[in-house]
């Protein structure tokens, strides 16, 4: 993992920790990298709540609660899906935070996004939000990308920027 | 990742897929390096449902349906509980097999169990099984062993050895 994405769970876990929050995760094209990377922390026992890797889109649908009709319309990746998933994990998991990831890894384009289409989601008891991003290079590069943009949002989070409506 | 956990992700992602079986996760100590370690795997989508970072305990009652007068009684670290999360993964997921981490990746003993006890449960319809380790090493080469030993676990159980009853 990059030394950024390092740098932002460390400051993620002392944050949450600071004012008892608790975070939760849901990730796809990441699959558990988010978690592990704030798990890396020793004390992100008194943060992380747990996560839930939604790979397939029934799991999704079935642990986090994306709604099956938003999956048909739009596809698994996606700015909306991205905030259910985030709502869902924070549900799920009992925590004050969500955060998720969802997006296209490669080798191949999926859902008709080409590789590389990123989307993070961020939720709280007030909202959620998503914001996109078109990431470059191969599999793992596109992964360790988005787990950093993932962590850095969940960062913006707990230093109490406003959330912003999804796009 | 060292190259022997990569090499079994990629030997039970190619194994899974052949037998067209699918697999989910549910881990506590390694906080979703078992599905992340999978998902490297190019075509890891053809097998990998999904999973479960079940951190904290409420996550593994209430996601993965570990029964809580079962954690109450011997603690989270402890070789029913890893069966009963792995197919807890199993059932949440909706997958064939399940395969689970809970353990103490330290710096600090937890639930009287010393730094480096690790217990890995795989699971399949037909029965769960659970595994014992007692592991040396920093809080990260601790969580990089048993990500090893559950994909080790999770191969074998793919290339048809016989579940033995939890010990």
């Amino acid at each position: 993992m990059s030394r950024s994405a390092s740098e932002a769970a460390a400051s993620a876990v002392e944050l949450a920790i600071d004012q008892r929050l608790t975070v939760a995760t849901a990730e796809s094209l990441t699959a558990g990298l988010v978690a592990a990377t704030l798990a890396d922390t020793p004390g992100a026992s008194g943060m992380l709540q747990g996560g839930v890797v939604a790979y397939q889109n029934s799991v999704k649908e079935g642990v986090l609660g994306v709604p099956p009709e938003l999956l048909s319309a739009v596809g698994s990746v996606d700015a909306q899906v991205a905030a259910a998933m985030a709502d869902g994990a924070r549900l799920a998991c009992g925590a004050d935070l969500g955060v998720s990831t969802t997006g296209v890894a490669g080798p191949l384009p999926h859902d008709g996004k080409p590789v590389g289409t990123v989307f993070i989601g961020v939720a709280t008891a007030s909202g959620s939000a998503a914001y996109s991003y078109s990431f470059e290079g191969d599999r793992p590069g596109i992964r360790a990308q988005a787990t950093a943009a993932a962590l850095e949002r969940l960062l913006e989070c707990l230093v109490g920027s406003d959330l912003p409506h999804v796009k």
